[in-house]
């Protein structure tokens, strides 16, 4: 399996150095995005204030943007961490919640990615079809659309970035590798801002491995093979989630190599 | 039982169609109202930035206005999205957390309700009784009152609403019809939010049933027989919480035939 | 045991009393910290808004200010809640989080500490070496750095508060009166905001017990040995934290004669 030598190395690396994650998470997923950063090894920070985020997003080893109940204070404050992050090499992920459900939402993610570099961009088929210019596939901050690699490779080589989109199969491409993720189950959809909580785990590897087609893989694979553990022990949401959690803090590298469903298609 | 057909034909229109409820929900509440609301079958988004709340009130479903961690901010955007909510003929539900508590919140309530047609008003013993004009009820968020039906007939004749008093037994008057639900559990005090929780199932019928009355029933009575059923599972309420969110996710129609304690008084 | 005749006795004034304690709590930990304050047996309100702050405070019966998620506005409130809680002898909890993390968490700690009479002062060993003066001891809001019974009575002195230290072991002093405590279990490392929920406990004990020493020490210890209690049945976070909020729930005087390891050393 690919990544079977380098994942087992990357989670212990992650796990000692234990890298700090400024997030600016919604306020739905906060606490259930910080545990999980907690599970998988790394520190989350989540901060917000103009007076801090420049200092923070700085010091810190990835910074994780995710609009989900942005407004104009959160956005202002996004982008100057956003930049304060560039300055200093620190890999951003970007989690457009809901392009394309409002006009706000989809200009916002347009202007974040015109003035902050950003690393990988990870939404699920309806946001990142709105991305790529495909309107129609949201209802809300639910997909109701599916995409696929081609919606991948677009949105990279449109903005120049590493995109993961998120779905029963997950998506990864920088426009010249892409990978296939198979992993997960639909119970996912059932948990509040699973997708947001992935990308805490992405951010994490990220912090640890600049090749973020791997960095996405590896927390695309970490999570689901979690929640697919979490299933065995649960089929019902609310006890699921907490498995779920349970399962990335116990997760192991052997883990990996035993259920990863990864395909490398380019 | 009344709505002993009608509830299971509910529940498969709410699954099949997965209404959008638009919440402004308390900080506090955010993520176990999402979940909830995941659970019995509806999409949730909370939102409250002033950029999209008109839009996204307006494609609504259902609108929960839940004033539970109030500022200025988020009471102005409350009113453009209510106002948006009644020009598109979106169905509105207020929570009016704490009113009585402070001058702040009754003072809020009262605008909403003067400048928004809300369809449901839902609040517990002293939050209706200080809507009733009668003081001295709440300790913070906390009821320390008992109401009744006339309470509840009270508050819908003074402003018009279905009225839903919670407690132990739970009140629902439109001023003309009166119902009580005497399902549910003491240990849902012990959860915080339970009562913005049931407030996010009575929205979710409330998207796909126009008799107010009837949907208000149905989320309480959802909401309270999955309590009864986690609590076979868990007599205390950290556990017991995980498993209200699965029983809600389980429920059938066959629950309700079963298990409701539904009398209509009027 | 120390506090064994007084501690039975405290928890059941709690119970019978629900006193109302106010709090500014982060974003991230508001659910948890309000389903702790309801297990111990208080009554939780959360509210920041400059309209109500005054009223809340002068009505609680604690006041708990949690910089974790501080911006502007928030800061704002929390000191117009501070000199209110004054004015009405309402005692008050303040936990630095973040302090030494930022020059702005460094400043608002010491701009709240000169504007409001703190009675306990409450941080991780990074946080309140830096409220001692010395620096390089957070990484975000994790602690890095061991702080012992010293930095308690430095920061007691300094600002002639009750400080807590929370670390593997916990220090109280105010400056005359010492005491450690060495329940708890490093799994608490792994949930958010465990020392912020530990906060509430405390929070609740002042509101019923004007020794601050001793209220601290009985939120500590009412904590640390639910948290105990639960490891016993998970040893992964996310299971972990449900059980630890079912311990609170099912606390007893009994736990504290028994599984209390606390030492007076002043």
């Amino acid at each position: 399996m690919w990544l079977s030598d380098e994942f087992p190395r990357d989670l212990r690396i992650l796990r000692e150095r234990r890298p700090l994650v400024h997030h600016f998470m919604n306020f739905v997923v906060m606490n259930d995005a910080a545990n999980v950063t907690l599970a998988i090894g790394a520190s989350p920070i989540m901060a917000h204030a103009r007076e801090e985020v420049e200092e923070l997003a700085s010091k810190a080893n990835a910074l994780y943007i995710n609009i989900g109940t942005l407004d104009e204070y959160w956005v202002e404050s996004m982008i100057i961490a956003g930049k304060a992050a560039n300055r200093n090499n620190v890999p951003v992920l970007l989690d457009p919640v809901g392009a394309g459900a409002t006009r706000y939402r989809t200009e916002t993610v347009k202007r974040i990615l015109s003035e902050v570099e950003v690393s990988v961009v990870k939404g699920n088929g309806g946001e990142m079809l709105s991305l790529a210019g495909i309107t129609g596939g949201v209802k809300g901050v639910d997909s109701v659309a599916s995409a696929n690699l081609d919606t991948a490779v677009k949105v990279a080589e449109e903005y120049g970035v590493t995109a993961v989109v998120t779905g029963p199969w997950d998506y990864v491409s920088n426009g010249k590798r892409g990978v296939v993720v198979k992993n997960g189950t639909p119970l996912l959809q059932y948990v509040t801002g699973s997708g947001c909580m992935v990308g805490s785990v992405i951010a994490s590897f990220m912090a640890i491995n600049r090749d973020f087609v791997k960095a996405s893989v590896e927390g695309l694979v970490a999570f689901e093979i979690a929640a697919e553990k979490a299933e065995v022990r649960s089929k019902a949401p609310g006890t699921f989630k907490q498995y779920l959690i349970d399962e990335l803090y116990n997760l192991t590298g052997d883990d990996y190599v035993k259920m990863a469903k990864v395909e490398v298609v380019q």
